[in-house]
């Protein structure tokens, strides 16, 4: 198994809500919305936006129906940028789980969650160099 | 927001068999074993493991103690491959969730399971174009 992700589909209960959402916040896809699926091509990977039920039975798994142990994250280039980015997810109908601040790890993080429940951490973290592609160096 | 994925962090029960069973399938990380969490570089993203008790705390969020309506994928470049990895995974100690066969989307592919519960769907997708490097084009 080569080490790298292709696609990381999220569930959400309604597509067209969870479009608008993240179309909100810049994204933008390709998809048409009658396939009944979204996919928004993210540097050499995929997110995909598609029904929890579909994507719980085609997963082979039990719906926990909660948070399942997986959260996103979003690096940026500044402490700044990270509130930047908090403000246009809370107004784009995101809650905010944790507000722009200084972290245990040396850096500046806050967390939004989508309307379907998604955790995104918004960070800045000086360790990680991000190239002009958003690409990240460890 | 820019459009981009930088860091996905799976939480797990316990970091060592974690890491033992990703390094099973090939993968390896930088990071020291002490810091309690495994960095897997992952094309321009990177690919996390860290306490899942830690990781609900720190993403605000409650822990619905199931899956969260979160799957990954792996695309590779032929139904073959999938069922390599898939056995690979399984020798591993992974679930198989779903064995390979032929999708409704005109693909082939089936699901592992990790040992904490998140779910790989190994995939051929014949309309998605695989760069050398891995990274996907729609």
């Amino acid at each position: 198994m080569e080490q790298r992700l292709s696609l990381i589909t999220l569930g959400v209960a309604d597509l067209g809500r969870a479009r608008t959402f993240y179309e909100a916040l810049g994204w933008r896809s390709p998809t048409d919305p009658a396939d009944g699926v979204a996919f928004y091509p993210s540097g050499g990977m995929v997110v995909a936006l598609w029904s929890r039920e579909a994507h719980a039975e085609d997963s082979g798994v039990a719906d926990g129906g909660g948070w399942g142990g997986v959260t996103l994250a979003h690096n940026v280039r500044s402490p700044g940028e990270v509130d930047e980015v908090l403000g246009e997810a809370e107004r784009a109908g995101a809650t905010i789980a944790r507000r722009g601040a200084e972290t245990f790890w040396g850096g500046y993080s806050g967390v939004f969650v989508d309307p379907d429940g998604h955790p995104w951490e918004v960070a800045h973290n000086p360790g990680w160099r991000i190239a002009d592609d958003g690409s990240i160096t460890l």
